[in-house]
């Protein structure tokens, strides 16, 4: 048998002690909502010989390292249940102590509320909001797949995982399930294994007033195969549906368990009153005599820690697949360095030096485009070192141009190709990209209109909560749209995605700051970036050398007076053509303006106050922001004696350069607040 | 025939004269599109003769009173194609001149890109972000199945219409259909009837590589009935297949009608490169002479005029409705005129004198308690006024307090009721309650978590664009949210609401501000509010009559100083309490402090400036706001020289007291930040 193909194991239990070893979960999880006197005891309880058959009989990882590439993946969708990853990591041996346990949803534990991603050793993605999970493990399921095609060799699967997500009621309801798994059917992720919890029940109570889809049919109708009417609490028949989904490599499998919520607990198990709060100590007692559980709180017997201990299994495992790389290394030493340098997620060596040939390339070329060209443009020019780039668009990529001339599209069903078109699916798209970031071997972008980022926005906001580098472009990025009027202008979009903690927003205003822009989301590692660019055309700006270095500071001066300013003008993307013309004008009037580009405001924030300082001096208090997004945002940096030239309303129908006219942003709008303000 | 059945018409057509028909709406689309130099052609043409079978043979509408409450709704969910309800709307005999054609796109024009909800009569919601107009429509033919139950009597059917949807690719791919259909199928909308545009393209091409769903399947899961097969090219299959949806009552009806996209242009139809662009002048004369029409451009042959005039029949239909409705009066005056008051928007007569008598009460009741029961008793109050409120929650009704005592679900079938659990579905039920709100008959109001408004963000802003009522109720709106830690707490929500155009966002510190934003949501007729409530219990602030009105005002004085504030401190919401105390503290150490209560700034920024002066006078320039989410909003009233205590960062795992704690919001912060800017 190959190794890392996850074929149940020979080991064989008994009914009573698979019991057992489900009931620890039962315990773990009631016990420490119990004692955090907050959580969800339902889920995780109803899951728990679920788990228990996926965790002993067909994982494949190693506890002693979260981190081998190789591991099977393993998603809790459904994350109000996160008692139940918990209580099987801890159990299999990873570095999860019965104290942490103990310390559930409280500050710094290693326990939060729901599964975060980068808190817990074995936790793959933080969920809680609902569906994300399963289009996460819709991404993880791809990367899998993408990775074993481009570099897997006759003899050599290096690449060779599943990826297995619980999900509930609340994930099939939401939007986002179906467009992660549609998408999935499509793409035949023969490796994806998800196992719905159908427990009947969610937080208004017995789902049939609210939800009596066909679930088996639906996901017919996607192309994945379906196991149904599987008892959840039958470890041999969740066994042999597991088996049954894995057989099956053609189409993703829905394994559909029917399961009794709260399950073990004699009163109040089968009732929404188990899914959201603690049982109290004397279900919990009730619960203890029911399952013959003669155990104290976070006591699990030795023999039980013994049959869940997975480290010599999982270090075996490792230590086999670690023997296989060295063979690939052997037969295919460039693949494997180069596999190797993606696992790592590290830059190519001449990353730096071409990349900065490029931008002179660029500074010289002084190319006069919309920045959505300037951004194909960066693709061309980073795109060829980035083997990782996967790209892709939510159906719009003749207008993100983000489909460069090293582009191949996997949507014929060839994965050795580096880009998708996602569909009209932009939530999905960033949630499946997140996956992508998490399981590693990629680099993501991603692109649809600005104003669309609105039905990915929680997408957005867990890739800055768990701090993994994840590429949003959005072009058409305000009223200069034009035509396709206020549905498709962006104007509080801009402000508010800056306002996502650990998001770079970068609007550029030319292709030399597009191409900066581009390099900084590559080189970010620490959370997402959105790149935001133009349908229309913007002049290219003069710099030297020097200013070309300051656009990595976020905000820089574009071009200053002679003296110290008496007003200093702030800009944007392409508002800062109207700037600078501006600018041009009131220094020629013998004025001191200065003009400050702002491509990135969180990176300026993170500058040294002197650089700050050196920027927007506190001497200066006349300033003027400029952008074509709502002007709230500006008065962090102009106070209360600026003035914010900014569009607070709605867009309107009209070609783009007659709504930068009736909305006033026009060189002579900027001359005129300049003037009155001095 | 019972009138407003709209049975299909006895009129006949040849198969010829029903294609000159429909070729006026793809003469008028190619036309417009070509004049405009943008636009979409691809979809009105191939629905043409969709579009004229429904037009001519079933809609019940009058073109003279596009405001005529018992007409059929029809939605355009793929409203690029915006050009076919604007030439049967013209051809139909609306208030749409040719002239206004000519102006497709233009600024100012009744035509803009994309249907706009009171720009142009006869459309009956914006669309134009995808999957949003049948999630609109399901509200919609909602609306009517609750108005025929709570004031139809037998013999008497006043409320009896249909509601179309037209729908293509895109809105069948985004997660928002899944949601919206999958109710509709368990609220079995039997009046429903969608109409999806099966042409195979989309924008990147052929969806065939990223769109595979067996959608009849897929619907039928759903507990739809579903049409399947129908040549939408086929004027006689079309009728039939709208027919058997209407004879199908108990259940939502999906026909799914193949169609050539830009059927008629000869060299471009059916590719995507009729989708989105103009077709040129070469294709569109080649198109003229293919389909034998020798017209100029946006001249209109007078016997296709007089075919499609609806004016007539149109006038006759409401007549005869009217003539109902006047039978209707007779036997049961009583719901007559409630209906009356309900179908025009109209609070009742008692409103003002009862809600300022509640607002008394409650404030002499002076009650402690978190503001999502504040927000309850608030219903308790009001709601007994308000037939027309219609509730609802995303399974979180529990946790919400959206279900008070006069709250009756309808979740059983019984459609007599004013409260739906909508499942966990955000972003549908904000949609279906703005299709709720554009039908008339109801004041929705609907509930979740703060942090999941943005699973639904871009229907809160179609909302806004379209200036309707609709009540988006938010608790659990900070780190107060506790051990469900950071991807359940609020962060950047609140300032990225407040920043959509025409969205109020009230974020109340107790129950007297929570009624008062309460009785301003349902008073605000011009746009949608926010209501923001905490998890957890504030206290109660004294107030005088005069502060109690001034709350109307978005921001007052709660706490002054004897003499000229040195320092005023703003406030919302649970923070108000921590700065009252603070204030209370710097005042009696001999500092002049002031605190400002804001709960809504947006309606605080449309005060007179005395107002604001009077408020927050200029020369105090020390000031301190604090607010439980990111503050980069609030430098706007605090300049460069105010302080802001926020979170800027994510939230942690831990009880809601210790957080607080954690990340500052104390009185001690509050005394301390003051004592270092005095």
């Amino acid at each position: 048998m190959p190794f890392g193909h996850s074929k149940p194991t020979t080991t064989i239990y008994t009914m009573t002690d698979r019991k057992k070893l489900a009931n620890a979960i039962r315990f773990l999880a009631m016990d420490a909502v119990q004692e955090a006197n907050s959580g969800h005891p339902g889920a995780p309880m109803g899951m728990a010989d679920i788990a228990e058959v996926l965790f002993n009989d067909f994982l494949q990882h190693n506890p002693k390292n979260p981190q081998w590439f190789n591991r099977d993946r393993f998603v809790m969708s459904n994350g109000h249940g996160s008692m139940l990853p918990y209580s099987a990591l801890h159990l299999s041996g990873y570095d999860l102590a019965i104290d942490d346990l103990k310390k559930f949803r409280q500050l710094h534990s290693k326990t939060p509320g729901h599964p975060e991603y980068g808190y817990t050793p074995g936790i793959e993605t933080t969920t809680g909001p609902l569906g994300q999970g399963i289009a996460n493990a819709v991404g993880m399921a791809l990367s899998e797949k993408l990775l074993a095609t481009q570099f897997n060799q006759t003899g050599h699967d290096v690449i060779d995982h599943h990826t297995y997500v619980f999900l509930g009621d609340g994930c099939l309801m939401e939007g986002i399930s179906h467009e992660a798994c549609s998408l999935a059917g499509t793409l035949k992720l023969g490796k994806l294994i998800a196992i719905y919890d159908d427990n009947n029940i969610s937080i208004d109570g017995e789902v049939g007033g609210w939800f009596t889809d066909n679930t088996p049919q639906r996901f017919k109708a996607y192309g994945w195969h379906v196991v149904e009417n599987v008892n959840g609490h039958d470890s041999q028949a969740v066994k042999a549906a597991i088996a049954e989904a894995q057989a099956n490599s053609d189409k993703p499998t829905l394994i559909c368990a029917k399961t009794n919520i709260g399950d073990g607990a004699p009163n109040k198990a089968g009732s929404h009153d188990c899914h959201g709060a603690p049982l109290g100590a004397e279900e919990i007692k009730a619960t203890r005599q029911a399952l013959d559980w003669p155990y104290a709180p976070f006591e699990i017997p030795e023999e039980v820690y013994a049959a869940w201990d997975a480290t010599q299994s999982g270090a075996d495992k490792e230590a086999q697949w670690n023997d296989k790389f060295a063979a690939y290394s052997s037969a295919h030493p460039e693949l494997a360095a180069e596999l190797t340098r993606r696992m790592k997620g590290q830059l190519p060596d001449n990353w730096q030096q071409q990349v900065q040939k490029y931008i002179k390339q660029t500074a010289s070329d002084a190319p006069q485009m919309a920045t959505r060209q300037a951004s194909k443009l960066s693709l061309e020019g980073l795109g060829p070192l980035l083997p990782e780039f996967f790209g892709g668009s939510a159906d719009l990529t003749p207008s993100n141009n983000t489909f460069w001339s090293g582009s191949k599209s996997i949507n014929d069903g060839d994965f050795s190709g580096n880009y998708m078109s996602y569909g009209v699916r932009e939530f999905a798209m960033s949630a499946i990209t997140n996956g992508m970031a998490l399981h590693g071997g990629f680099i993501p972008y991603s692109a649809t209109f600005l104003m669309f980022s609105e039905y990915a926005r929680n997408a957005l906001r867990m890739a800055a909560l768990m701090k993994i580098r994840n590429i949003f472009v959005y072009t058409h990025d305000s009223i200069g749209v034009g035509e396709d009027g206020p549905t498709h202008q962006p104007v509080e979009q801009t402000p508010t995605l800056r306002m996502i903690p650990n998001m770079n927003v970068w609007r550029p205003c030319d292709a030399v700051e597009s191409v900066i822009a581009w390099q900084c989301a590559v080189e970010k590692t620490d959370g997402p970036s959105c790149l935001l660019f133009t349908r229309q055309k913007v002049q290219h700006q003069e710099r030297s050398a020097d200013q070309i270095q300051k656009i990595y500071h976020g905000g820089y001066v574009l071009i200053d007076c002679e003296k110290h300013p008496e007003i200093i003008v702030i800009a944007t993307g392409s508002e800062v053509g109207i700037a600078a013309e501006a600018t041009k004008i009131l220094n020629e009037q013998g004025h001191q303006v200065r003009l400050v580009s702002m491509p990135c405001a969180e990176t300026f924030d993170q500058q040294t106050d002197a650089y700050k300082q050196s920027v927007l001096p506190a001497s200066c208090t006349k300033r003027i922001a400029v952008e074509a997004a709502h002007g709230d945002y500006w008065y962090k940096y102009v106070g209360l004696e600026g003035k914010v030239i900014s569009q607070n309303t709605f867009g309107e129908s009209a070609p783009g350069n007659v709504l930068f006219e009736h909305f006033g942003f026009t060189t002579e709008q900027i001359v005129k607040t300049a003037t009155e303000l001095l």
